[in-house]
């Protein structure tokens, strides 16, 4: 069998969300390639080869698979989430795009449940209706363009998804895009910061707007910024269906 | 064992998507509710009851699934991709915010792999940088509204998830924002039309934005509109995680 590069979402965190389909590539793999913890929730086969990398090495680790794959490996590159979402699937067509030797390497990507939809659903359904999902690390990105699409989603009314709010290297990212927020919108707004959802380190709250500071998330929190519209009822945040006025 | 409501995502067609967790949760109901092609999804086992109901009856759905729940059955809401977004999540905490007497019933959100990370994964990566996520339905917003988000989308350089593009009861719908995207945006931005994937009738297509007619998209139709750096390598389409300049 020749070689091949398959990048799979292990989902949040939980066995149970990964899918059968992404599970099947992990059984069929000769290597697996990724990030120390995601490769560490993948239960071990004999025979298997693991490559591990580092936080911010996913240059290389595209390189390594599509190399890996190339030589007639079955690698599995595997993301937390799901991979076309902040995470390997992109860095992989990147390299691919700058190497042409590797354009001929069979690559599949298998989509899996992305941290926001998870922690969507534990507090109810704050995504329920038209929403921007922005990485607020500027590692790859201009700060300003982080700004300007934050304001774009509130001066629509879109509810947003914040991946990478905060991190030990971006301190302060957060807080700045939090400071714009509390200016911006009503301070009861439902914000939801979901940490490590399906993970036994997991918390979840939903509280107003004006509650949040800077130090209630890390680089294990995902934010959702809820809609002028969403709402409470009993434990539950969510966004209604329905908006009437433009 | 008393009653509950668990509303879970079957993910875009395959039982190869399905999660674990939602398949236990299938295993485990004594009714399931739903819409009849995603309840039609579900393999038949003896001794469940199916309620199966139209298109747009969310809201009559969701009042019987609280209504079985609250006289102690165990029910599963089921949905297509994930139930928090743009499907059955939202129209349960609406049903459930109207009638206080259905605000004891224990309710629980499974995810699910939406149809966007789907569509994305079948071709690559075009989600891979931040990106927004509307609904073209105006069934229960003013399309005004629609266009301001597609355009905030745009002016920001997102990619966008466009779902619901076009029904018999709006067929102009989509025509509509194409125009505006063909006016506002370069003609060779790439655009993916990514028709029932994960099921036996998928077709998935990318191409330059003028070469987009609106009759190449119908209800079962997932578009992804890249942003400006949106490429192609080989067979795939991708956005590169890195931007320079704001």
């Amino acid at each position: 069998m020749s070689g091949y590069v398959k990048v799979v979402g292990l989902g949040p965190g939980a066995p149970d969300l990964v899918t059968p389909e992404v599970q099947r590539a992990l059984d069929d793999a000769t290597d697996i390639v990724g990030y120390g913890p995601y490769v560490e929730r993948v239960p071990r086969c004999s025979g298997v080869r693991t490559h591990v990398s580092d936080n911010r090495q996913e240059r290389q680790r595209a390189q390594l698979a599509l190399a890996l794959a190339a030589a007639g490996s079955q690698v599995v590159v595997v993301s937390s989430g799901d991979p076309g979402v902040f995470a390997m699937a992109s860095a992989v067509f990147e390299v691919m795009d700058e190497h042409p030797q590797w354009q001929r390497v069979a690559v599949q990507v298998l989509p899996g449940v992305t941290a926001m939809l998870a922690a969507a659903a534990r507090v109810g359904a704050p995504l329920g209706h038209d929403f921007c999902v922005v990485n607020l690390s500027d590692n790859l990105k201009p700060w300003p363009l982080i700004e300007r699409r934050v304001l774009a989603a509130v001066d629509t009314d879109m509810a947003l998804a914040l991946y990478n709010p905060r991190s030990n290297a971006r301190p302060d990212g957060f807080g700045r895009v939090l400071d714009l927020l509390q200016h911006r919108c009503e301070p009861a707004r439902w914000v939801v910061l979901a940490r490590a959802v399906y993970t036994p380190q997991e918390s979840v709250r939903s509280l107003p707007l004006c509650q949040v500071s800077a130090d209630m998330v890390d680089m294990r929190t995902l934010v959702i910024v809820g809609s002028s519209r969403t709402k409470r009822v009993g434990p539950f945040v969510y966004t209604p269906r329905q908006v009437t006025t433009a």
